[in-house]
């Protein structure tokens, strides 16, 4: 290749950037038909230019001094896919500072440091994109950002996070979480600590990211209320089931009354929906706003390839829109308040483990009664000298079914702590 | 207002143009945001200039006059939103050689017409977009050409018509296609005369349009082998409920050894299918690629404000942009050939009423093998003197699968013509 056309900076080189680097390779005249333009990697940043990498750079592209890329004047625009926030914060603030667009994947950088990381871009007058930073290949903040722009989106729900859906999928064709996350590992489908998937923390990021585009205003990781799968039991899969419902790790980012609501937790999904029927390892976005009423997003939520897939439309993306002021600048322009967290409504499920007594049912029916919390349905299980109930809760706000579980939970003829979850209706 | 940004023009100011208007005024400031413009409605041409508007337009916009929109050098880009081939058609033919950039919601123009459309926006060196073309709101033509445009795509499905999909879930529920046609009609989701919509034929515009951009190749719209759903039979429903199957009408490209194939056609979709839970008038389309393997998007596919959703997204589109040479020329770039119909590869379902005479089972099974189509699933069910028999075959090509039903149709024990369908699988 005689002169670069554009050039294309990687910060990493690992399975996503080596499959960037062969995107751009074998699509290269597929890119210059979309912008005009040949996009070729000039150099990229590694630990150590010696290691086999999966497709091989050209000749000094890898380089182990990040002051080289930086200082390239060949580079027009650098992805990073180093993931973490040290030290690909302090390279991506430098390179915006520096005027380069940047493209990241990388969600907790995002999520955890956007306020400040998009300061810089919009300073700079560059574009920092993040797509891939969110669900891999499933095109949600282009969606939200473009197809969408004169949209009211005031609710998501998504399952963005593919580890905990094919636990729960597995599970609901019989075992225990342990048996079922001890599955997801030996498949490569859950890593060797899952802690960051399992507990809702994963989820939670991507939940951050979606709900601040969406709403044009900032939330931080932690105002996402959070829990994860941990708790789940044969027993919650196999009620939610006779309910005619699915158990999900659900993020639901709620824009009510001028008020932000973001959310990661188990919730009941019925059949009918279209989240119940997202299967294993795959990720679904819902996105809900006035003229649409719901446009759904679904596909490979993870994976080298699928991730690259979304880097190099990013990439593309800021060649394709370079020097117009489209979509440079942060998606926040306002500041909501989060709502009470107590304020928050939905239906609701509740699992009790009860004493066999004569009297538990109507003692649970009244406390619930008492705090304007009302049933909908309610299934028995006993089995000797106690009982399961399975009720499920017409819509409420998530404080009083707390504040009336905590009061059942103290009395001596509840045995242990009631779970709770949402309920997704159709 | 002082004076005009960027000024739109509509062409047709019913339904999707009041609702355009209304979304451009009261979505003014999102689009500022996004795109450091305003976007006003200076200009629209209509039959009744006293005719009362659902959004009602500023002072002096209407006009019944194409020139005085057409010459109005306040216009900076112009929505087609009149639908039909003529007067359409030339209106946007003067208007791209005029240097003004069109968004057009007319599927049966950009089906049609597409060829000579693009060529003449490529000569003036504008835009021509027409997301709101293709699944009102649901933005797979974006997604298609910006988020996926290093993928091959090389294989799209989709439930891109929503009367024939309301009609077919309703059937599900029990009762015949005449009566589930009229239920629709009432509701408002058929028209009077349904036959564009029954006969496939919407669908067959919509499928020949995603698979030029697709695939690259311009996919006429008498490309594409089209059936629709007026011989589905409560039977069909009920022999694909019992085979864990819903029938929808699919639309179906598909990129193979260099040869394109796009057809409309009842298919019998298994239940884990995406497509299989799209119920009532939602629209969905999967595109499978090498990288992504799968992504998947549905929502409304039709309707007013849906449709000036897209409309929308595209002005904004066609503004941010304008002047980088992004995505300003056609999709295609290539003439592959079509595949030969008769080479086109599926399971299929087949239904035949046959004689109730011994050996008669026997017969249709040697006739399959002779064809080389094996026998994946057969029920039969008997009534007085006859049988139903409802087969599901294993992959094969269409044409071995049709010979082995023609030969079995000219048989006396045969009662009628043979139904089938391709099965989709999960």
């Amino acid at each position: 290749m005689a002169s670069v056309d554009v050039g294309v900076g990687l910060l990493g080189y690992g399975t996503v950037g080596s499959a960037v680097s062969r995107m751009l390779t074998e699509s290269a005249d597929e890119i210059e038909r979309a912008t005009g333009h040949r996009l070729t990697v000039v150099r990229a940043l590694v630990r150590d230019t010696a290691k086999e990498r999966g497709f091989v750079p050209g000749e000094g592209v890898l380089t182990n001094e990040f002051v080289a890329l930086r200082d390239d004047t060949r580079i027009d625009v650098v992805a990073e896919l180093m993931g973490g926030i040290d030290p690909a914060g302090g390279y991506v603030r430098e390179l915006l500072r520096a005027g380069k667009p940047v493209v990241s994947a990388n969600k907790q950088l995002v999520a955890r440091e956007g306020a400040d990381l998009f300061a810089i871009a919009s300073e700079a007058g560059v574009q920092l994109r993040f797509e891939a930073s969110v669900c891999a290949a499933v095109p949600v903040v282009k969606v939200l950002r473009e197809s969408l722009v004169a949209e009211n989106v005031h609710r998501i729900l998504g399952i963005v996070n593919g580890t905990t859906n094919f636990v729960l999928s597995r599970m609901e064709r019989g075992g225990t979480y342990a048996e079922a996350l001890a599955e997801a590992q030996s498949l490569g489908f859950a890593e060797a600590d899952p802690t960051d998937d399992v507990s809702g923390a994963d989820a939670a990021a991507k939940m951050a990211i979606l709900a601040t585009v969406a709403f044009g205003s900032r939330v931080a990781l932690d105002d996402v209320a959070c829990s994860g799968i941990e708790a789940i039991e044969p027993a919650h899969v196999a009620a939610a089931a006779a309910f005619g419902m699915a158990v999900k790790l659900i993020g639901i980012a709620t824009l009510a009354d001028d008020a932000v609501d973001v959310r990661v937790q188990p919730a009941l999904v019925e059949r009918a929906h279209p989240l119940a029927g997202v299967e294993g390892s795959s990720n679904a976005v819902v996105l809900q706003g006035d003229a649409i009423r719901e446009v759904t997003l679904g596909g490979p939520g993870a994976g080298g390839v699928e991730t690259a897939s979304a880097v190099v439309a990013d990439l593309v993306s800021v060649v394709g829109t370079s020097g117009t002021g489209f979509l440079q600048n942060d998606a926040c322009w306002r500041e909501l308040p989060r709502l009470d967290p107590a304020g928050w409504r939905a239906p609701f499920y509740a699992h009790l483990e009860v004493a066999d007594q004569p009297g538990v049912l109507g003692h649970a029916a009244t406390t619930f009664a008492r705090h304007e919390v009302s049933i909908a349905q309610l299934v028995q299980h006993l089995e000797p000298g106690r009982a399961a109930l399975d009720l499920v809760l017409h819509d409420a706000r998530i404080g009083s079914v707390e504040a009336a579980l905590d009061e059942l939970a103290a009395s001596p003829e509840v045995l242990g702590r009631p779970f709770i979850a949402p309920v997704i209706a159709a």
